[in-house]
């Protein structure tokens, strides 16, 4: 028994052995990526399945298209509309979670040793989705605005990169957004090249301040390029992620080769989910349903903002992002969260020491804190045991 | 934008196309995979998903652990023990689906170029979904016992193969299963290789006639050889496809792998559907359920078969299945299934060539009718007009 070279690469993902770990209900995580289940829809989706089953029982039980049932697909099209961008129906394939378009955009553009770009630090299942597919990853430096665009300039001129994988809004971990102006760099810098623009989106919807920013593909498109980009979506944040919905938004001939390998590697997406959910969301005002989740998401993030700021020393810093679910702290250079991370588990509170989302190293002295799965009170006590950890902490 | 090397020998499969094709309601459609929709538990599972959002609501539509539901795992295992066969509950995966088992499977042991075994003919979304791997097909000839074992031990000693597919019972598209004997060569043979047998079997408790047999897998076992064999395992044919709910069976060293593989797919498997099957499985007598299909399925089978021998010329044959859903039917060398499939298609019926099923060539006279979905009056129909296509065929 002999298995395929790409194993000897890749590794279970750290963060979800620390989730498995931190099963013990007495701990406070601040280490998942999950969104507050007390948002979740519980009697309007059971109403939605009773009215799928009665009306349509057989079709949704039923094997179906690959590329998704057409209302669901039909309505993603029509929330973009509303957002202001332009995305045809055909244009919008149902994905098991968007987490399943990171497989299928590699699949479909990556050979072992093609450069892929990534925000630094980044998605973490991201990087290990892609390293099975034997990529050099080339990690572009990320300031508060976005990618740093010196590095994306060069990088573009001279790694030939297949890839440029971006997440602009909240980005998972750090937080950070791309200011509008640098959408639009990045959009111009990208539009004059060969490289495809994997755009992730998870928590567009999530924003609780600031003005909603367009995302990087329309301004591709605005600047009027062939249709070299594509935009992962979900409803995992707004409405459930055990769903397992998520979608891509690609042009016809990125889409037809997603199809092939979507077809390929599962069939199709779950039919009765998705009618589920389509039902759903044609049933309910999903809108106000959002602005709860907002809300909540907003007190949560200014209590652990404010918590970073009153309770750890002035040399901790932590980003202030405009919607989501995670800061990102940054300790002094001399202070390992690795060693925080051990001692803090100790008191039961979890994080994710940084250094994970760095593919070329560093970061030792980063974590990341989830606030979207606490509830306040969880956040003061966790916060309050962590800077009395903190302050024990050599270097600290 | 330049896509990957593997794009270049991959297509979307001739038989969804055909199905987009079918959506005529007037075609009588012996072309798909499948099952019959009367059979799909609509009401038992509307209850179920009650049951399951009343009382865990939260944790149905919460993110969840990639092995799976492990009530579910436990469930599969118990119902493989009921059939003889030991299986640990960790040894089991949820899919969406089993097809993902095989793209899991060529992920982890398929490097480009590397041999595959396969049936000729063999399940053509496998050898769609192993193709985006690159290896190189062997194809070995099926008698009516199952694979040869001339060709399996040939193979086996010189081509250093990778992997073996095999679908032991009520094979899709031929409709053959192996014989008791057959398994034990191949397990025997299997046993002394460092080939990794790939055992799918979507039909096993769709089996109307005969015996039971073990799967090959469990020979193996009992040949107390070390666990180099996964085996594929499903709820579509036995509870519904629209739920995308299927397994794979491995021991702990593949196992680990492909949970890692899951992980970066898809993070993991819809866990509503896994808590609403798990929750349909344990209120009702599945059991009975199952055995309603196979009643209903023997007699569409028989209808068929009977209709091939009494409506066409003796020189036209076809398998006749202890189970499953598929007929193979060869017709004389000289006449043209492909050119049949035209002529039946004017006619409004439909089913699916055979050559698609053959990867190196050949099988220009054979094609496949699926006999799950269509009632007893359309398989009349259907077969008297293809019948009298037939008898207009050049070479008939």
């Amino acid at each position: 028994m002999k298995f395929a070279r790409r194993m000897s690469s890749v590794h279970r993902s750290f963060i979800r052995e620390i989730l498995k770990a931190a099963v013990d209900p007495g701990i406070i995580s601040f280490a998942g990526g999950l969104p507050n289940p007390r948002f979740f829809p519980v009697r309007e989706l059971e109403e939605a399945t009773r009215k799928v089953l009665s009306s349509d029982g057989a079709a949704a039980l039923q094997y179906a298209t690959t590329e998704g049932f057409p209302p669901l697909r039909e309505m993603i099209a029509a929330r973009y509309a509303a957002r202001g961008t332009r995305v045809r129906p055909e244009e919008v394939l149902i994905l098991n979670g968007s987490q399943q378009g990171l497989d299928l955009v590699a699949k479909v553009f990556v050979d072992p040793g093609d450069v892929v770009l990534v925000e630094s630090p980044s998605y973490l299942a991201a990087l290990q989705c892609f390293g099975f597919f034997e990529p050099r990853f080339l990690p572009l430096f990320m300031d508060s605005d976005g990618v740093c665009v010196r590095e994306l300039t060069a990088a573009l001129r001279d790694a030939e990169p297949k890839l440029f994988y971006a997440i602009p809004n909240f980005q998972n971990p750090s937080g950070i957004s791309y200011s509008r102006e640098r959408r639009r760099e990045a959009a111009r810098l990208l539009a004059g090249s060969s490289t495809v623009l994997v755009e992730d989106d998870p928590y567009g919807e999530i924003r609780f301040m600031g003005e909603d920013l367009p995302s990087i593909r329309a301004c591709i498109s605005e600047a009027g390029s062939t249709d070299s980009s594509v935009l992962l979506g979900t409803f995992s944040k707004i409405v459930s992620p055990g769903v397992r919905l998520g979608w891509i938004v690609a042009g016809t001939e990125i889409m037809e080769r997603l199809v092939v390998a979507k077809q390929a590697a599962d069939l199709h997406s779950n039919e009765l989910t998705q009618r589920i959910v389509h039902r759903y969301l044609s049933d309910n005002d999903v809108n106000a349903h959002i602005q709860r989740i907002r809300d909540a998401y907003k007190r949560q993030r200014d209590l652990m903002v404010s918590a970073v700021k009153s309770l750890f020393p002035p040399d901790v810093s932590c980003t202030e992002p405009e919607g989501g679910m995670f800061l990102w702290m940054t300790l002094p250079q001399a202070v390992s969260a690795m060693t925080f991370f051990e001692r803090s588990l100790e008191r039961k509170v979890t994080f994710v020491p940084g250094a994970a989302f760095f593919t070329s190293g560093g970061g030792e002295n980063t974590l990341r804190l989830n606030f979207s799965n606490c509830d306040e009170a969880m956040i003061d006590e966790g916060m309050t045991r962590l800077a009395r950890v903190y302050s024990q902490m050599p270097g600290a």
